[in-house]
């Protein structure tokens, strides 16, 4: 039996043949520790420096401002609980979390771990297209507030957040930003410098490099300390042996992305909005979830009318995809983001979300779309 | 130019050609999220369970007590910083945490961040072998104790500590029990019921396993919480997508260690003593440093006369060794493994830490002893 058609690239993407490639020799041959001082060790030390560059080029940061990290939830952890901690060790009287209402549990639980630990914690909430309110934001931003962090990209919904306006307003209030581009990197253009961030959430595995690797951009400056504890590696604030091999893939695959990004995310669109075309015409009352213009190329959050989510994949073995974060799969809960957005339970219990990827193809739209509607109609007509 | 003879292999191993071989699949071709609730995320989730199983194995334990991390060191960080906060969140009294040493820093310096946040910290000293005794501990370990984190072997001297004594005081006191076991694994016989441990740190790439991946047993029952914060993956204890392809190969390697351990110890054994021999020939006043007996079998940490050991190194190019810790490496301290010990200074600065690994041969053995002797000569008859 064939493998389902692949739809499911926000919960992760397979590994592309660059990255491969690059990961190779660092897995097996080039085997030495980065902190040796011999010739083993320094092959893989440049292997190294090498990859962070590539990571570095795709955001517009300086290398040493590239942390590598296990995955973006250590990255989201040591950006948020590190700058926290940095602040206090400076006796700052700044106390204040802003957070918007649909960040992943990866931003949102170290937030509210803090407020565990006495820090005010502040959730912007959304607009019905996922949307954070600049108004808003202005008026909890401020003299009190250490940092913010706003996801650059929804990983259910694809919404793009105004996440250049919002460093602006906590740059304004002498607050630091940080911004999760987990799901965005790769799929829309990301620079620190035009966001404004002072840190950035780096994920691998959604970008066409293994599971297992991330990093966080840190602006140089940045009160930040380690939330672990051990040796010197990544300037101290990420100690433990470095991960070299996956950190090639990441560095292999930032440099595909950056030099690919118009193409790929053009043709994404296209296979996007051609299947939500086709679903559209074959499911009366099917409706988008998500902004119609500020959305990410390749995501479509689309409600089913009169079905539940999970039950219409389970009824469609043609088709991989999820209804809403990987993370939460198996869960019976309706998507929080979704009722962040204020979307009725009937329409929110219906949501599937389907994000295409740079392999996918036209033919795979066409029969995932015709698979889909037919597993719904059977199910409705019950 | 040929490499140089490897000589380092506690500072990192390379990785197994069964490891190779077990990780292929799954870094590129099993790519779903093993949180996916469709095919791609069932056979990924399939090859963390085996994996986990196998890692199971090799220490006698139950699959739902290893935690996979990224490394050693955050393995010992969750130990020590996540037993603490559980203890805390209980209300419990104890507030001592117990360490050697001659811990790794990523024991050492968790345990010196928790004193920092008011807990009491006891290092017990070791005696001129490098190890812990029993009687001190015994004095030390007491209705206060929370934890008690003793390294199972040294990393630069080799030394086997008593962790099995150590774990039945702190036993008796009502505290719990943790060991790094990063140096040991694959060396000598590892069993969480023979140590009598509560916690286990494993670090992949000391395992023939690619960097990147480690584990942390935690018996069942164990009071520990998460020290990082997001979604809900290996129970609860370390959020964040799995890094499925490396931990297949911490399985592979742990399942290739089970199964070959006792032939490769001896073998190593039969290389590093032979190493021994025909330096101490070479080298008049060369002193073994560590335990003569209760020491790894592949490691020999010796002190060559009238020398500083990184110039010794970097004047004999055709060896690949270090003076000890590869995170120590490029700093021109003496070890802090050695001042613990008393070693004095002049013989101190001498040592060279030696490590043979499972594929070292008898020529590398032979080729390596000439040329380290001969590096040494030109060094003092200067």
């Amino acid at each position: 039996m064939d493998l389902p058609i692949y739809l499911d690239f926000n919960a992760t993407t397979p590994v592309a043949d660059e990255v491969i490639e690059a990961v190779q020799p660092f897995l097996f041959a080039v085997f030495g520790n980065p902190s040796s001082s011999h010739r083993y060790g320094r092959i893989a030390a440049e292997g190294l420096a090498q990859a962070r560059h590539q990571v570095a080029q795709l955001i517009g940061a300086n290398d040493d401002e590239i942390i590598f990290t296990a995955n973006a939830t250590e990255a989201n952890n040591l950006a948020l609980l590190g700058v926290t901690s940095a602040l206090s060790a400076q006796g700052s009287a700044r106390r204040q979390v802003v957070v918007s209402a649909v960040e992943h549990p990866a931003v949102m639980e170290p937030a509210k771990h803090l407020k565990t630990q006495g820090w005010a914690l502040e959730v912007l909430p959304v607009d019905a297209m996922g949307q954070v309110s600049e108004e808003l934001a202005k008026r909890v931003v401020g003299p009190a507030t250490a940092i913010v962090s706003v996801m650059h990209a929804n990983n259910e919904i694809g919404t793009v957040q105004p996440v250049r306006a919002i460093a602006a307003i906590a740059s304004d209030a002498g607050a630091l930003m940080h911004t999760d581009a987990s799901q965005s990197l790769g799929k829309i253009s990301v620079n620190v410098d035009d966001l404004g961030v002072d840190l950035l959430t780096i994920a691998g595995h959604k970008l066409y490099a293994p599971k297992g690797v991330g990093a966080l951009y840190v602006r140089r400056g940045t009160p930040i300390t380690s939330i672990s504890f051990g040796a010197t590696q990544e300037r101290g604030l990420r100690p433990g042996t470095e991960n070299v091999a996956l950190a090639v893939g990441l560095g292999a695959a930032a440099d595909l992305a950056r030099r690919t990004l118009e193409k790929t995310g053009e043709v994404m669109q296209r296979r996007r909005d051609n299947l939500h075309e086709q679903l559209a015409e074959l499911v009366p009352g099917l409706r988008l979830n998500g902004h119609p213009t500020d959305r990410l190329p390749n995501t479509l959050n689309v409600s089913f009318p009169r079905v539940d989510g999970a039950r219409l994949l389970a009824a469609c073995s043609e088709v991989a995809a999820s209804t809403g974060s990987a993370c939460h799969s198996g869960t019976e809960e309706v998507s929080g983001v979704l009722a962040s957005m204020g979307i009725p339970y009937e329409h929110a219990r219906g949501a599937v979300r389907l994000s295409v990827g740079r392999s996918t193809t036209e033919q795979e739209v066409e029969k995932a779309a015709v698979a889909l509607a037919s597993a719904w109609r059977r199910l409705v007509s019950r």
